[in-house]
């Protein structure tokens, strides 16, 4: 690890994943899916694309910090859930100067979603109906997406987008938005239950139904697949 | 992602994780445990101490041929699997210059890892028995490790150690080996075959043993939790 000059820009870029009931434009389509938000590109290269909120990282800011001071540049939003994904790094994916980009994700829930200040230059778009993105950025919402898929299955994801307690139906239509299929509400609950990452609350909600459904939370004696030793050092 | 001249260095650093049945230099502790190799640093900063193989990004090259040229110029190996794991960019990682470096890490078998070129500065270490390594590499290294015990949970990352068939025993060995604790035999054969991530082969250990015992091999119509849509990418 010598100490060199360097000639390769460092940027991060943040991929924002947030559920949504319809593309809120009229579109007759119900069923959740995932959504992010984009921002369109102001200058060149790609001026007028649209794109991953982003920027350089600045001398004296952690990576992590640099992800967050350019979502709140961009979009006002400061994400609960906010995890390093990739590093993009390919020679030719900027087409002025070589550049590396630390890609983070956040997965929001529909309360911080609704944060987002949207504009002319900022706009939500359905993850799996992108327009022709800036840069590599069509191939790092892809990457990302699988990431979310695959990951549901064997971590707490799913929590990041519903909060702290939740019924087992809004947690299957965070699957079923997820997977983009619908699921078998009585095979779901089986399979939750006995995995054993969920665990029944003695609340229920509230709003004086006939039988008002149990409200669950994530079990967290189970370990979390996500961040490890590096919990303590995330504020840096 | 503007693009502006950097004052950020960027560096690749590997970590090289090998199954070893013992420390090779005299010591009694047979169990088998995981092995890293490390250089000695022959320059400042931390001139002497051990660290990870790596080194700076030259503009033209992708992140993977960093890395892979770094480790071929330092340990003379050429991995199966190498996979980036985290790119770790703390303010104050490197005495002298703001540095970030993407980390990789290799799984080698031990045909793979007997490749690697020993030397004075050169040498395997015991992954749970470092000395204080130079930079931040103690933190990468128990990262990777966390990483590692994770993952064996839910991918086929131990086959990375084994090659294409292998004995339930030596798969076994192999999760002894990064759990850090014995398993019973019986308990992980039950749990292997009805995962379904692993199928027998019509193949036994080859010698002229009594009972010889069955190969077996991933099943490759489960999918791989590990590279996704990049793996078309990999090469670049």
């Amino acid at each position: 690890m010598s100490a060199t000059a360097s000639d390769i820009a460092l940027a991060v870029s943040t991929v924002i994943f947030a559920l949504r009931p319809d593309d809120q434009g009229g579109d007759e389509s119900p069923a959740p899916g995932v959504w992010l938000p984009l921002v369109r590109r102001i200058r060149e290269p790609h001026l007028g694309r649209w794109a991953l909120p982003g920027g350089s990282v600045v001398v004296d800011e952690s990576l992590e910090a640099a992800a967050r001071r350019t979502l709140a540049e961009t979009t006002q939003l400061e994400p609960t859930y906010l995890e390093q994904l990739y590093a993009f790094g390919d020679v030719d994916r900027s087409p002025d100067r070589r550049m590396v980009s630390i890609v983070y994700w956040a997965l929001v829930r529909p309360d911080e979603a609704e944060k987002v200040s949207l504009g002319e230059n900022v706009r939500w778009f359905a993850a799996d109906d992108l327009p022709e993105l800036a840069f590599d950025h069509n191939l790092i919402v892809d990457y990302a997406l699988w990431r979310l898929r695959t990951k549901m299955e064997y971590s707490r994801i799913a929590h990041a987008f519903l909060g702290p307690m939740f019924t087992l139906a809004e947690l299957r239509s965070v699957h079923e938005a997820v997977l983009q299929r619908p699921l078998d509400p009585a095979n779901f609950r089986r399979q939750m239950e006995s995995s054993g990452a969920i665990v029944p609350t003695d609340q229920v909600v509230t709003g004086g139904r006939h039988r008002p459904p149990r409200l669950y939370r994530y079990n967290s004696d189970i370990e979390l697949v996500d961040v490890g030793p590096l919990t303590l050092r995330r504020s840096s």
